[in-house]
């Protein structure tokens, strides 16, 4: 019998009414024929004020007890909607992280999923009985402490459960009906893609699109799990079918680029005036890295003296106050003149798996850009992608450019 | 090293600021060298929350889903308290159920404890950590799921926990600052108690006083734990020693009344004109106890034409109604004319360990209340109470004659 694993977030189950509305989604994939796994997270605030009241209570806290208290917002959501799905006929139970077991790292806040038991969740099923699991949480199996996976944590939740219980498909029903070209906000002309290969999906999460957790995508990569991006708003006896996400051999007619994704949580860090030799690079990043500091973008330039060099890169604005902190501390080693910073930044990307095969890609964007009299600050291409960092007043002038520039606009 | 358990209700712990509050009476208890098991309570009104989305979900829910949702309640407030006294530079951590484990029965909504394992609590006290324990939960070792102990439970998990980890003493913080002779809001002369028999405390819970939960109290006595009833409200640096529930060799002073309890939970139903035949009891309270229906007080009345009889008897007011329409359904076998019922009364019970050694205690209050002009509807006697059912109208009036009656007054 085909194996379904569907996923719910927050705002799907908001409310007792949208989680009555969820078991009939699950209904009408049970009397399809499908086992079903559902992974749901906590209902959309409930977190957030968890999270309100383990800061209020110490700034410095616990990150095992703070796990412990912001566990329970999925143990309610997955024990309501097993008794949504039995009010109309539909057997279920709800399973918690450290019952099935989740096993994960001790990274508490931020664990790793590292094995998942799926015996007694199958065997759920041979009583036709649908698994509902709580989403985001599981156990560390040393100490039997409840363990959370960070936010967006319920959607590698539910494509690890997918790998384990060996299902045919995954479906991630969220708050939009699928994976876009881009944010539609923004551009309303983006059009919904009927299929993103796993690459592409890849680096839109991690370049800005808030629709998948990063992690989610990897694990559903690395396991070869079709995973569908569709809304859990759509009427439960007619949905659409959303984004499929999905192998490249999947996708028959591949765009050149894909999607244009954009992230405003970028700082940038220039060092002026830097001695221009060997080991200058190591005497910057090592502090940075050490501190646990992730380094986006980096260029170098040669500045008017031809003797020393100017360096920019960025770093995510929550690690700006940090890098910059400690950039100065080092500042003798370093041997820089200035250190100029800025946050009004953003980054834009162009991500699609035709890059691979096709030249010039990034150099058509950087004329269109030019032409509109937006500047450069900096650039990274990778493989299948390529990212400008550029004044974040021009934003939405920047992606809407770039978003027509490669066809990607609605017919 | 004396080892101490210490319990929060829900108003003690109904917020992050309230929390704070009660981990500085732990911080007391640990600088005055106690090894301590703190047991709390969910934030109050959170229990209601919870169970207002079950029953929302579904009238006839599942009960093992009901107490996944509700246990959630005391793993927020075990968590916050554990960051709590950290804060404060106490070591803390926070024990679910399932973690220590307290294992229960599997009857889901108010399972009974079976066994605890305090070893691992032990481990942590040689640590100089604080076990802070989710009240009111546990977990079926069979099933592996969450159980939780009904309404008021965390005040047996407390007793149970210091049991199982043989503490010198269980300190039950509430509201109020102790057991008094009876409820001060509706008799100010009523007086707080320095001590009360086990005997006697279990007497009053059971006959209204809202101070413990009934089983909280016969597990106690049964372990002979030395159990203070005291405010969470008071300074933690000045705390009231409370009211202590003890064995009652430990009385020196005994009084024949200790105090005063009354219910209004109680519903009468008379039937009138029973055959006065053997076998007519059976024939009537067989059917209620088949349905789970408890029958308190029951009196027998023989009527005019000295044939038949009327049987009085009373039940909680939940029952009242499924009461009625099973004896109705009943009437050919039981043989009665007619059934009359009532809600408007109230149970005015007065408790005493003196009373075994004192004849005519009774009898006193059946005259106090004749001469106030208050009819008796029942009265039930057991070795160290007597309770009598009379017109709700009149319970300030009798409650204040008997406390009067028996010297409870406030000097």
């Amino acid at each position: 019998m085909a194996r379904l694993v569907m996923k719910f977030g927050g705002t799907s189950v908001a409310s007792v009414e949208r989680i009555r509305n969820v078991a009939r989604h699950v209904k009408r994939e049970v009397d399809a024929g499908f086992e079903v796994a559902v992974v749901v997270s906590a209902m959309s605030g409930k977190t957030n004020e968890l999270v309100g009241w383990v800061e209020d209570a110490s700034k410095l806290h616990d990150k095992r007890e703070y796990d412990a208290v912001v566990a329970s917002g999925e143990q309610v959501t997955s024990g309501l909607l097993a008794i949504a799905l039995q009010e109309i006929g539909v057997p279920a139970r709800s399973w918690q992280g450290w019952q099935i077991p989740v096993e994960t790292s001790d990274a508490h806040g931020s664990a790793r999923i590292e094995n998942i038991d799926g015996s007694r969740i199958v065997e759920g099923f041979s009583r036709k009985e649908v698994a509902v699991v709580a989403g985001f949480q599981g156990v560390h199996a040393a100490s039997g402490r409840i363990t959370t996976l960070g936010r967006g944590g319920s959607d590698t939740s539910a494509v690890a459960i997918a790998a384990a219980i060996h299902a045919d498909r995954c479906d991630i029903y969220t708050d939009v009906d699928g994976v876009y070209t881009t944010d539609p906000r923004i551009v309303p002309k983006a059009r919904r893609l009927d299929r993103v290969a796993f690459e592409e999906m890849l680096e839109m999460a991690s370049l800005g699109a808030k629709v998948l957790q990063v992690r989610s995508v990897e694990v559903a990569m690395v396991h070869k799990i079709k995973t569908f991006v569709r809304s859990s708003f759509d009427d439960p006896a007619d949905p659409k079918p959303g984004t499929l996400i999905c192998d490249e051999e999947d996708i028959l007619e591949q765009q050149v680029v894909t999607g244009i994704a954009f992230s405003k949580d970028e700082a940038q860090i220039t060092l002026r005036r830097v001695a221009d030799k060997p080991g200058v690079a190591a005497a910057i990043f090592g502090p940075l890295a050490d501190a646990n500091i992730n380094v986006d973008m980096i260029i170098q330039v040669v500045s008017d003296d031809q003797k020393t060099t100017d360096m920019t890169f960025t770093v995510v604005t929550a690690d700006f106050e940090r890098a910059k902190a400690l950039l100065e501390k080092h500042k003798a080693e370093i041997a820089f003149g200035e250190l100029q910073g800025a946050t009004d930044v953003v980054k834009i990307s162009a991500i699609g798996i035709g890059m691979r095969s096709h030249a010039g890609i990034a150099a058509r964007a950087f004329k269109a850009l030019a032409d509109k009299g937006i500047n450069i600050r900096a650039i990274t291409t990778s493989e299948i992608k390529f990212s400008v960092l550029i004044d974040k007043d021009y934003t939405e002038l920047a992606v809407r450019t770039l978003h027509s520039l490669y066809g990607l606009d609605k017919a």
